[in-house]
Order: structure tokens, then sequence, then C-alpha cells
């Protein structure tokens, strides 16, 4: 009986608002404290941070056990990717860093937190998983391009390998190189010295320039269409459905052809009898 | 009587096109003004521009009274955005600048002067109106980019604060060489300098220009999507509303089944009269 | 009688196929020769160039006189813009160039005659129409943004001046310079410069980026909306065409429910004389 | 008999879903095969490397050569264009390269046998035909752009071709000048060099600028007009299609105005007979 007293209580601390609120608060300060030890502090902050720090990671256990504990099904609450996020992310950062050796990675852990933000606002949950579903329809235009890119990476690291080794050394440089080249960042630099060696250098900036260009333009046209498509799809299904609750409103008050007809043979018959 | 006599001409003189396109010269001169200050003037030109500055800040005195006085209920001055926009930057440009110490700030403020162009041009009004409105629909988006942003920002500084505190010092600074490296502007030195200490962090700037790159392109194709639909559904609007008037103009000329009925129902009563 | 007969010769001449062809050649062949000058040629072909340069520009007069000589009506010749267009430039590279002070104007006049090729093909004279007739929707846009600029200028100009001469000397250069921060183009190197007096001043920078890209944004998106809606009503009307011939080549075979009315009001006078 | 029973056996090894799979495999290793060369390894992987490049072609050839005799009608086989371009790269990548002279250009060419996953997987085929066949819809924005390119070009090597050769000093290298300005690559140290000599020479860059940004921007437009109206069209045909269908699945039960018509001049002829 108390059990069930507790966990509707943990439902109902769950569904609060300021509850929620308070959570949203708690994930700021978390990322300013963040931000805050990349400043130089003077050396009070120190203990002040380092407090701060346990607050919120005591903070975030107990929140996570709430929610568990306010789930009725314990099943269901590993199902959610978010809630396993969430868990996760709170875990890691218990870790302790009282080690210089492990402080720094403790750091690094302690800054996705502010990922958390994204989980407790339903909003950029739903921004991201439509983010994450637009990626496979680009799956083979991102295919062809790596193609063109490891082919044009296979062909310049053979042919100016040996002209500057730290640009075209081996082909995972040259593949961080064509990364510059299509950025625009500097490209002629990396060109003109190529074309001291081989003139007709420019013949493969080129190319690689025209087809990554377009490759990545027909791949931006891909999803405008698709969300177009979807749009208008939501478009017109809202467009049937209300055209449907219309005609059900009415109680087909409105007379149809197979009603005439009804009426008609009616009449014949009547005319036929007399 | 009198009173109510000047309210009708001041209403008249603000509704005058020749007034309106003689504001909008002295606009434009204005702004000519603060052009030609930026540059070397003979001497001569200093007391030209004395006169011309003190002349274009009485006129738009004048004229922001004029259209004070031609409003009927003055409560409504202040309730118009653009009005109070004009107020503003009226009195505030009319601070005397003889000081050297505020001479600058003087000259800025004078700068803003040229905004009263949107203002007066309902044209760019609607132009900035729609802009503006348009910004919260990205709000998430944006929200979700500054998150990414600040996690990265937080991990740059953490690793790489020690290597370049001039473009990694604190979280501050590191949101802006972010936006630089999103720019693509020279981005690859400040990547070299940080993978001559740790040699796989190109992985840190690819998976951040990714993910801008991917989140504004997202941004983007909303505005497209929304504006389309917008002006989609002003296209059926209208012709839905066209329609209607031709079915009003007709008259209900062209009968409809219910009339159809109607008689089939005359005709069967008949016949069972008969 | 012999004059109306050269017209119509003329005029033969002008529509035929093959005159059109060799007058694209030698456009091209001028096109070429323009481009070869740019090389440093062998003594010999100096005269080659001279006499090319001559036979093109002795053919291109004479086809203009052709096709003026094969309009019927003379007035309506030169209400084509492309037959002005045209005669300009041709008269304009008559102009002798042994003058060693206007040989290089006389060479650049030259390059102008490639511009023929645009009036000569039908499909790029409906391009660069149709490019010219979508400016003018993005005029108050465009007007928007040189008020960002102006006032972005002003104020860079007013505080910067006296840190570097070079990029915000007066109102003009530091148009320049906004432009060049627009493309990106090093904008590091010029906010890193004023950063050092005022540290604010990326302030300054990120706002107008912001501005002048989300204004860009919406132009470009103003010229799609457009196209599509264009697109959009000519296909509409191509439909609406296409369902009215349907409908007049059937013949109104299919009745109307006023054929139904029309044979319901005969019956029912039919059992009323019964 | 026999050759006809041979001929079924490659049928099926080709149809073989686990011989594709294979085949994949095979394309897969000889990519890695080739990024692999690209780095400097130690002396025992050389015969390896041969060993495998060895296998690798053994294997192209025997499925290229199962893949002929498996094509009922062997005129068939090379109308297709994969089939060409596979035995095409099959067969340049055998030539041998033991000569130091001939190594470069054989392992280039070993390279593009990365090309046959693009033509051994259905979707990646469909994606480059469709990319190639947008091509020609932008030919005349291609040849305007090349016409402004080609002018400015001129101009350009004419007016600054004596103050840096290397970047104006013939046409050629103009046309990639103005190309690497086209991409705002570092435009403005060019553009500042001709402007110590011309100072108006930035209006020369900035049209320019304007000229191809703006026709790109409605070659851009253009592309994603012609997308959508070919989405648009399948949608409306694939709808029309639908609605067909349902009509010839009703079998006509739903009566039309025809059907009405009949009917009445039915029951008009009875009372006529009465």
């Amino acid at each position: 009986m108390q059990a069930s007293e507790l966990q509707s209580r943990f439902e109902r601390i769950r569904a609060n608002k300021w509850f929620e609120a308070f959570v949203v608060s708690v994930i700021v300060i978390s990322a300013l404290l963040v931000g805050a030890k990349t400043y130089e502090l003077p050396a009070g902050f120190g203990s002040v941070t380092l407090l701060l720090d346990w607050f919120i990671s005591a903070f975030f256990l107990t929140e996570i056990t709430i929610r568990f504990l306010g789930e009725r099904r314990k099943r269901n609450f590993f199902k959610s990717f978010w809630n396993v996020f969430d868990t996760v992310i709170v875990i890691i950062s218990l870790i302790p860093a009282d080690d210089t050796e492990l402080a720094l990675i403790a750091r690094l852990v302690r800054v996705f937190r502010v990922l958390r933000m994204i989980s407790i606002i339903p909003e950029l949950r739903i921004l991201l998983v439509s983010l994450v579903k637009a990626l496979p329809q680009l799956g083979y235009v991102m295919l062809l391009m790596f193609i063109i890119f490891y082919i044009y990476a296979a062909v310049g690291s053979t042919l100016f390998g040996d002209i500057n080794p730290i640009l075209w050394g081996d082909i995972t440089i040259s593949l961080l190189t064509l990364f510059r080249v299509m950025t625009f960042e500097d490209w002629t630099d990396v060109m003109y010295e190529t074309m001291e060696v081989y003139s007709l250098s420019w013949v493969y900036y080129l190319t690689f320039i025209f087809f990554t260009a377009f490759a990545f333009l027909n791949m931006v046209i891909g999803i405008v269409v698709n969300v177009m498509e979807r749009e208008n799809e939501k478009a017109r299904e809202e467009k049937e459905a209300l055209l449907r609750a219309e005609l059900e409103a009415e109680g087909h008050s409105e007379p149809t052809l197979q009603d005439v007809m009804a009426e008609l043979t009616a009449i014949k018959a009547k005319l036929e009898k007399q």
C-alpha cells in the first residue's frame, strides 16, 4: 500500500510543471559552471564550483531516480531512448575526478550534461529526431560523394605525395585536404603549389569542385523536395479529413444521384401500375 | 475652434505627397552628410555641415511635432511602434555634441537617422516586419545550434586552451573561434595548429562543421517551407473567394440536385393524387 | 522594282540558316582572336590578327547593313533593343586604334563583340531578359540591404578610421571592407585588428553578418517563391485551357442538371394536362 | 546442349545474391588496396599487395566473362553503357606495370576500379543517371556564364596583365583567377593589388561577383523548379491512376446524369402512351 502511495507521489512530482522548470534551471547552471571553469577563476571560487558540481551530480541522480520510481512498469523506462541517454550521462558524470590524470576527461564528460537540455525540452527532442530521420534518405548521395572523395584522394596522394607530404602524404591526409578544398579554404594555395610541377593540375581541382558542388546541390534539393512532399501530403490529408467531417455533420442532407434514381424508379413503377 | 482648424491643417500637411517626398529628401541629405563627414573635408565645409546638421535636427523635430499634432487622439500616437521609433531617434540626435568627448557618440547617434528611411517608406516597413516575424519560428533551431556551439566551445577551451589562448582561452573566445570555423574563414590554420598536439582533432572540426551545416540547412529549409505554405494558403483563399463571388453573381441559376428532388417529389404527389 | 527585289533578297539572306551559322562562327573567331591577343604571339602573327580584325569589322558592318536593308519598315529596326545593341557595338569597334594611347581602349571595345553572342542566340536572349526582369522584384530588399551597409559603414569609418585607414578611411572604403566581410574573405583579420582597440567590436561584425545573411536569405527565398508561383500559375492555366478544349470537343454530349430540370418540367406539364 | 547448359549456369551465377555481394567485397578490397599503397608499407607487404592485385585483376576478368557468357544475345551485352564501362575499366587495369615509367599510370588506372562500385549498386547508377540528366537543362545558363567569364578574363588580362602576370598573364590564367574570385578565395588580395594601379578596379570585381552570383542563383533555382515540377507531375499521375482504378473497381455502381436522362425519357414515353 505504502509503495503504491510513494509511486503515485513520484508520478505527481515527475509531471509537476515547477519540478520540470527547476530541472531546466539546474541544467542551465551546470552549463554555466562548465563555461565558468574555462576562465581563470580567483582561488575562492574553486571550492564553490566543487560544491556546485556535487550538488548538480546529486540532484541529477535524485531526478533520474524519481523518474525511474515514477514509472509504473520498470521495464518500459529503459525502452525510451531519452531515459537511457539521461541515465548514461548522469552515471558517467559521477566518476570522481580527483586524480589529475583523469581530471581532463572528467571535465569533458561534465560538458555533456548540457545535452540533457535536449532530452528535457520536447521541442528540441522532436527537432533532433526529425534531423536524424532526414539522414538515411541521403545515404546514397553521401556514398556517391565518398566515392568521389576517395578516388580524388587516391589520385591526389599518388601524384602530389612527393610535392607536399603534409597535404598529400597518404590517403587520409588527402581526404582532409580535399575537404578543405571543398570549403574553398585557401584552396588556391594548394593548387598553385602542385601547378608548379604539373601545370595542368588545375583540371584536378576544378573537376573536383564541380563534382562535389553538383552532388551537394542535388543532396540539398533532395531534402527540400522530400520535406515539401511530406508537408503537402500532410496538408492534403488534413483537407480530406475536414471534408469527410463536413459531410458527416451534414447527415447526407444533400441528395445524391442515387436518391434521384430511386425516386425515378418509384415513379416509373407507379406509372406502370396505373 | 481655432485648435480644431490647426488640427485639420496639420492632418492635411501630414498626408501631403510633397511633404512626404521632402521628408525623404531630408533623410537622404542627412545620410549623405553622415557619409561626407568620414572624408577629410576642407576647412570651409566645417561650418556648412554644422549648419546643415542643425537644419536637419530642427526639421525632424518640426516634422515629428506636426505628425503628433495631426493625430486626433494623442494617445494613439505612441501606440504605433514606428512613431516611438522616430521620436526616440530624433530626440537622441538633439543631444549637443560640442564636447570633444561626446563628439564620437553624437556622430554615431546621427548615423541612426538613416534608419528613419525604413519608417518613412511603407514597403521597407512591411519587409522589416515580415523579417522579424520569421525569426521566432526559428527559435528552437537556433537554441539547438547554440547548444552545439556551447558544447564544442567548452570542449575546445578545455582541450586547446593551452595550445593557443588567443583562440581558445575561455568559452567566449572559443565561441567566436567556432563561428569563424563555421564561416570557413582560415579554419584549417586553426585545425593544423591543434593537430600538432592532438593529431585526431580533425574529428572535432569536421563533426562541428557537419552538425552546424546540417542544422543551418534545416533552418533554411524550415523558412522556405513556411513561406511557401503561407503563399499557398493565400492563393487557395483567393481562389475560394473568387469561386464564391462567381456563384453569387450567377444567382443560383444552375439548378442543384436538391431542386431536382423537390421537382420529383411534386411529380410523385401529383401521380398519387390521380 | 529593283529596290523591292533587293529588299526581298536581303530578307532571304537574313532568314537563311547558313548565314546565321556563319555569323555565329565569325563571332566565335572574333572571341578567339581577343583571347589570342592576350598571349605573347610570334612576330608573324601580328599582321594576321590585324587582317582578321579588319575582316571581322567589315563583316559585322555588312551583316548589320543587310539586316537593316532586309527590314521592310526602317523605323522598326531601331525599335528592337537588340538591333540597337548590335549597331552600337559594331560602330564603336570601327574606331581605328593605330594610336598607342587609344590602343588599350580599342582592344577593350573589341572584347564586347563577344556580347553579340547573346543577341544572336535566341535562348540566351530570353535568359538575359528573364534575369533582368527578376531584378526589380528585389528592389526593396536591396534598398534595405544598402541601408544596413551604409549605417555599418558610417559607424565603421567613425570608430575604426584611425585604427586602419586603408580599410576604414572613409565611407566608400568601409563599404568595400564590409562587402569583403560579407563574403567571409579574411574577415577575422579585419576583426582581430579592431578588437585590439575596442575589445567588444566582435558585436559589430557578428550583427552585420547576421543581418546581411538574413536579408540575403530572404531575398533568395523571395525569388524562389516568385518563380514557383509563376510556374504554378502557368501550369494551372494550361490545365484549364485543356479542360475547356475537352468540353468543347465533347459538344455538350454529357447532359447537365439543367437538361434534367427541363425534362422534369415537361413531364410535370404533361401530368397536369392529363 | 552442353553450351546451353553452361549458359544457364552462368545466368544463375550472375543473378545469385551471394555472387553480387562477393563482387562488391572484392571492389571494396581493391579500393582499400589503392588506399593502402599511399602509405609507407613495410617491405613484406610489397609482395602481398602484388598478389592481391593479381587476384583482383583475375577475378574482375572472370566476373566480366561470366556476365558476358550469361547474356543470351551477345550483341545486347555491349548495348548497355554500364557493361562497356566495366569492360573498359577491367581491360585497362590489366596493363602490366612492371616498368617504373608506367608504374605511376598503372597505379592511377587501378584507382578507377573503385568506380565499378557505381555500376554494381543500382541505386548509385540511378543517382548518377539523374545527375547527368539534369546537366543539359543548364546548358544555356552555363554558356551565358562562360561568356561572362570570357569577357571579364579578356578585359582582366588586357588591363592587369602587366601588374601581375602570374594571375593575369593570358586569358587561360585569367579565367582561373576569376574562378578563384568567384569562390571568394583571397579575392581581396587580388583586388587590392590592382587597385594600387587602377583605383576604380573594385568595380570590375564587384560587378563580376554580382553577375556570376546572380547567374548561379538562377541556375540553382532552375534546377529546383525543374525537380519540383517533375515530382508534382508524378504525384498528379499517381493520383489520377488511383482515381481511375477506384472508378473501375466500383463498376459504375454510382448512376450518372446520363442514366437519369435515360430514365426520364422512358417515363415521358410512358406518359405519352397513356
